[in-house]
């Protein structure tokens, strides 16, 4: 091979949203696998808002990405090279990639994905991580059962939507929060929410309180600040708050701003619990099988934004995650 | 009876710390019991930080006191006037008999308690609802086991106190943070605390990292604050932080500074829990014997600090409360 294996290296770390400067794009040699290891050419990357936190210095359940590394990102791409008899050339595989034309890795951490099941972005998405991120924080550490009343923040996300089809599936009432009239009108007229709060028009307190007459369950939050506060002061006995993200206090980890409102916990008896999707590897099977069996039945369904413009286009597409301009899984085409 | 009963009433919603002006002492004649009542001669009340909560115009887990209503407090007493044949006169019962110098209540709800197994005081601290609160919010809603490290705040306190001696029952390292140098010195020296950490005096940053090496399993958290956010800050994978009272924050609900870091839930998949005692009702004999039992094999030591002046000193002695003058429980002789 004579082509080159260009590279998205972080070189600062960003303070507030992230910035072209923070990252430099070089080259290197395509390399070649050893024994044991697979060459992939990758072809979509995740962009997830995690990734924010892995870019500062700061102790969390993975490293923080060394300045001069490669940006840590999730990616699905296609074997061209393989030294273990078990994955071919031409199998398509998803894996801890980075952002880069090629990934060398243990074979062991190239898992196989058919692309006679799905669309490969959506293997990063309601097949992915996404998908992983909604059934086990919604049904695992949100114990969501029949009859609840779930809400979900980032509600027209890439795991918001999941979590709220999810919640149909198992009998709740769904209400999605969500950022202006046409993403919730998408979650109710087309994934079937029974209702949707436009964070940045209606009264949200007001609108809690009409959507959700009994209280809330299960707060599925993907946003942090304000709105978490919001719903605390409308969930139900024994809620549970599920800790999934706070995309609104990412790009201001230092000056957080913590939910005033924590003493409903007390009053109602509630939980406010965090979880990891990693720590559920060992039954995403599981939870893959489950979530393309509701796929196949029209009970989910998933949206993926393809954006274009390769590794050059990884900063402002990443940005759009913290502008809440995509809908569903938003993924960044390589190839 | 030619005696009257007096009656502290609340007249006004305390702004900040209560104050005398928002109480009233009145007079009225000492009621006769109607079938299945019993009347009590009130002495001794109990004063919990809880209290500050129901004085608020707030809806709760209890409905606040109403403005002109007498003051709700539990208290132990002892039977004067009974119109039931399951309780006779003579006879110590405990129960939310109210600021006042006589209770007419529903036999129901007067609970025998033993003066020959305790002084009348503990049966509102260890044997009452400090130990109830302490028993059910580690052991349950905390779910401490052997070799964790937990660590109580308000640890010189009624609750505290029992926490941090459990704790030490079932095999954890018992770490207490409380005010000044001579309450941890009784908690390390007299109640056989692992470590305290003096909040007035001490880098508690620092400590909590000198006394936790492992990480903090469980916090018992009596008093909110910054404190709070320090402890999550220290927090290990799966940890439990038990919201049992925030006493920093009471007497300025309407601007409660919340647990800026949060997060730590998330990157340590841990969860965040409100319980209300009452819940266990059920289960209070079986609490109450374990701690009979440990304090008979002189494995728990309760304390109490009974208050003289009576109903006159009821709002001076439970601002003390407050200003964490108390070690152990804090009650108010009103007979």
């Amino acid at each position: 091979m004579t082509e080159q294996n260009r590279q998205l290296k972080l070189v600062a770390r960003p303070d507030g949203p992230v910035k072209d400067s923070d990252f430099e794009l070089t080259t290197a040699p395509v390399p070649t696998p050893g024994d044991g290891q697979v060459l992939v050419r990758v072809q979509y990357l995740s962009l997830d808002p995690a990734m924010r936190g892995w870019m500062a210095d700061r102790a969390s359940y993975l490293p923080p990405v060394a300045l001069g590394d490669v940006m840590r990102a999730i990616g699905i791409g296609r074997v061209v090279a393989s030294s273990d008899p078990k994955i071919a050339v031409g199998e398509n595989v998803r894996g801890l990639f980075g952002a880069q034309d090629y990934a060398l890795v243990p074979a062991s951490e190239a898992h196989r994905v058919d692309p006679a099941l799905a669309p490969l972005p959506r293997f990063l998405g309601a097949l992915g991580g996404s998908g992983m991120t909604a059934y086990f924080g919604l049904l695992d550490v949100g114990a969501a059962k029949e009859g609840d009343t779930v809400v979900v923040s980032g509600a027209a996300g890439s795991v918001g939507t999941i979590v709220g089809q999810i919640a149909k599936v198992k009998g709740c009432r769904a209400v999605g929060i969500a950022g202006g009239p046409e993403k919730c009108r998408y979650l109710t007229e087309e994934l079937g929410f029974d209702a949707a709060i436009d964070y940045k028009h209606d009264d949200v307190r007001a609108a809690l309180k009409a959507h959700c007459p009994k209280g809330i369950d299960v707060y599925f939050d993907n946003v942090g600040g304000e709105l978490l506060d919001l719903v605390l002061g409308r969930i139900a006995r024994n809620a549970r708050v599920v800790i999934c993200g706070a995309i609104s206090q990412y790009d201001n980890r230092d000056d957080v701003r913590g939910p005033a409102n924590y003493l409903a916990l007390l009053v109602q008896r509630a939980r406010m619990e965090g979880f990891i999707v990693f720590d559920y590897a060992a039954r995403y099977r599981e939870a893959t099988l489950a979530i393309a069996g509701w796929m196949a039945e029209g009970r989910v369904k998933a949206h993926e934004e393809v954006a274009e413009g390769g590794l050059q286009a990884f900063v402002p597409t990443f940005r759009r995650l913290f502008r809440g301009e995509n809908t569903g899984k938003l993924v960044l085409k390589i190839d």
